[in-house]
């Protein structure tokens, strides 16, 4: 059952109706379907069937509790970015055994703290980080245990900004410095080399950047004269925005990954993998009031009460979202940009987009929104965050309530 | 004085060494001068010297408790577009009886509470909206005051995200309609038609734009049978990010509108500007400390403590801000791509900039970034934001905490 569908002319997310949250919580309110992320993290799970793997959660993608808790539940580990996301995915219950901490800025506060709370891996970006890190670990006798994060310099054929795996791109060190570090033990007393990761980008479409990369991958693995306990490909699978494209599934991807592993099989060594938005992007919806209606004679607005604050990635990577009227679906359409009340023509959701005539008062869905939805949210325009829910079977629950005014001053004071 | 500058080869805000703040606050850290915002401000006053003028702070541009404060004892009203940004006015010591509202998006509910607080004007922006706020105002028994926003469809010359005075732009409503809407006061009895306005964009650099719009507006008014107390031209004077371009003065600005304007000097009709960059921009840096440098054959990077989720305009607008050493700023410069810990590429403050070759540990000034900075900060990978301080003379204020993430997750529950 997919996560929203409609019943009768009624949208619903599992077996409770939008609007009904909408009256309870009132808008704009993210709802996120807990069944659709199990059967997410499922399918992704069984695509790498027969290859021994562990799926690292990025917890960037969502960061809430109540959506940590879930993954903890289903027995994920964690691929977090600051110590600020490793005290998330304790809260939550998660164990930092399971984490691999990722990231080319970790301070050297974080990873004390990462090294006392005894993380499974430092996913290490440069040369730099990786001194840093071995002087830390000594003076706390301890072993960091480590992968190097490798730029296979793989065009993921995607936003520029997610591309994350070309040389030009911050993240990584090239193979031949990977070689390097890995062959200078002796320098790194306090470092655990325990295996290799890349991350090549973010929404991939194809398998054939990540059978690219994994390829750079395996060709380090067999120059490199020491036994690794992993291999770490990152996420980066894409899901469907609704832009008609065409997006690989994860039993392709799965295969993908297996054949392009194949010449490791015999080395023991294992996978590790840091899905997000394949987890948790379909899984969530931005659910948000039509205010006005406006037109003149280039354009036509239908104004929603939710903004760019809430749900950055229209503005930021000019990315398309679905939207549904949350009833009666069956009308007319109409061309339209649908845009929320901040002060930037930035803040849109659609642009020119033919929808069903929308009213004033009504609800729209504004969908695959659980991924780098809230977790990027701000309060510009001293706007509360949205709040955010989780939907079980016909049950939901408030898994963040919305900010308060005082809350969003609680930290200042007058000079 | 500039409100940064080196005093030897010590990077200063007022009397005060950047290097003290960074060490009593740590980073990254926003250090605004006190002296600049008034500077600023009084400089826009003196600009206008001649029309009777009111000028309302955007308070969108920096909203910080301990920023507005400083407006407020300049005797600044306050341009808000949400019910939030009334509430930090009014925390700040600031009158409603001086706030303009302006918006696409004013919900019921801000109306309601805008109305009860006595606010100055309401910039309205559409049809729909004057026909909620009559609605309101009469179940209020109150007259709402009112200004009409129009769009005069004048090219602002700016980024495509903050301009805003074109038709196929969101804002206001076309001449014609403006007009109509005056026609039809029997219809909206709960309005008192007090004003009409405009905003064409951000961070304008040329005078061209703005007499042009005020021309339009200056066509509408003798077009309309009615006395109005005010036109408010909005803001929009653009700031020196530092990349060579000329930027127009106060002064010159005020020259322009005062020319524009003076077809309406014998009506009597007052001025308002609502200014938001012009006043704090200059005012503020973001100080970080270096964290790690890298390079490959491609590129050499500087990772730096600050990120996008603390200054996101390099990311959205492409936007260029002045990064500075904070010490010893005479030495061989080399070029850098300056980046944050955050995972996107998007995560940067420079590409390919000469910049003194910096080292990891010292401290670096993003300069610029007193307005559309912390405003627009976000927890993205649960990053605490961060502190903001006020320099007075020799002195300074922590005017907003670091959050921590105790704070961060307050909100949350597992389900």
């Amino acid at each position: 059952m997919p996560a929203f569908e409609y019943k009768g002319s009624e949208l619903y997310c599992e077996d409770v109706a939008l609007a009904a949250i909408a009256e309870a919580v009132g808008t704009p309110v993210y709802v996120y379907s807990r069944g659709e992320i199990e059967r997410a993290y499922r399918a992704f799970d069984e695509a790498l069937d027969g290859v021994p793997h562990e799926i690292c959660y990025a917890v960037k993608a969502n960061s809430t509790l109540g959506i940590l808790g879930v993954l903890v539940e289903l027995g994920a580990g964690a691929d977090i970015v600051s110590i600020g996301e490793l005290y998330r995915w304790l809260r939550a219950g998660g164990t930092a055994e399971h984490v691999v901490f990722s990231g080319v800025g970790k301070t050297e506060s974080e990873m004390r703290t990462a090294l006392e709370a005894g993380i499974g891996c430092f996913n290490v970006e440069s040369a730099e980080e990786l001194d840093a890190l071995d002087r830390i670990a000594m003076s706390m006798h301890k072993h960091a245990p480590v992968s190097i994060r490798v730029n296979p310099d793989v065009d993921p054929q995607t936003h520029p900004y997610i591309s994350t795996g070309l040389k030009q791109n911050k993240f990584g060190v090239s193979m031949a410095e990977a070689l390097e570090l890995f062959e200078r033990p002796s320098r790194h007393r306090g470092i655990d080399f325990i295996g290799i990761d890349c991350h090549i980008g973010s929404q991939l479409t194809k398998t054939s950047p990540f059978a690219d990369a994994i390829a750079r991958l395996v060709e380090l693995v067999h120059k490199i004269d020491r036994k690794l306990r992993h291999v770490d490909i990152g996420g980066g699978l894409g899901i469907d925005y609704g832009k008609g494209e065409t997006i690989v599934s994860p039993a392709e991807y799965g295969a993908a990954v297996r054949t392009a592993l194949a010449p490791l099989t015999s080395t023991g060594v294992r996978l590790v993998v840091e899905p997000g938005r394949a987890i948790v992007g379909a899984a969530g919806a931005l659910i948000s009031r039509v205010l006005y209606r406006k037109h003149n004679d280039a354009k036509h607005f239908t104004i929603v009460d939710a903004a760019m604050n809430d749900l950055l990635r229209p503005a930021l990577y000019n990315s398309h979202h679905p939207i549904l009227p949350v009833r009666h679906p069956d009308r007319p359409t109409s061309t339209t940009d649908v845009v929320g009340p901040i002060c930037e023509t930035g803040d849109f959701f659609a642009r020119d987009r033919p929808l069903p005539a929308l009213e004033a008062g009504e609800l729209v869905a504004i969908g695959a929104a659980g991924a780098y939805g809230a977790a990027m949210s701000s309060n510009y325009n001293t706007r509360p965050r949205a709040a955010e829910v989780l939907v079980n079977g016909d049950k939901f629950a408030v898994i963040r309530s919305r900010e308060t005014y005082e809350q969003l001053v609680a930290n200042e004071r007058l000079a």
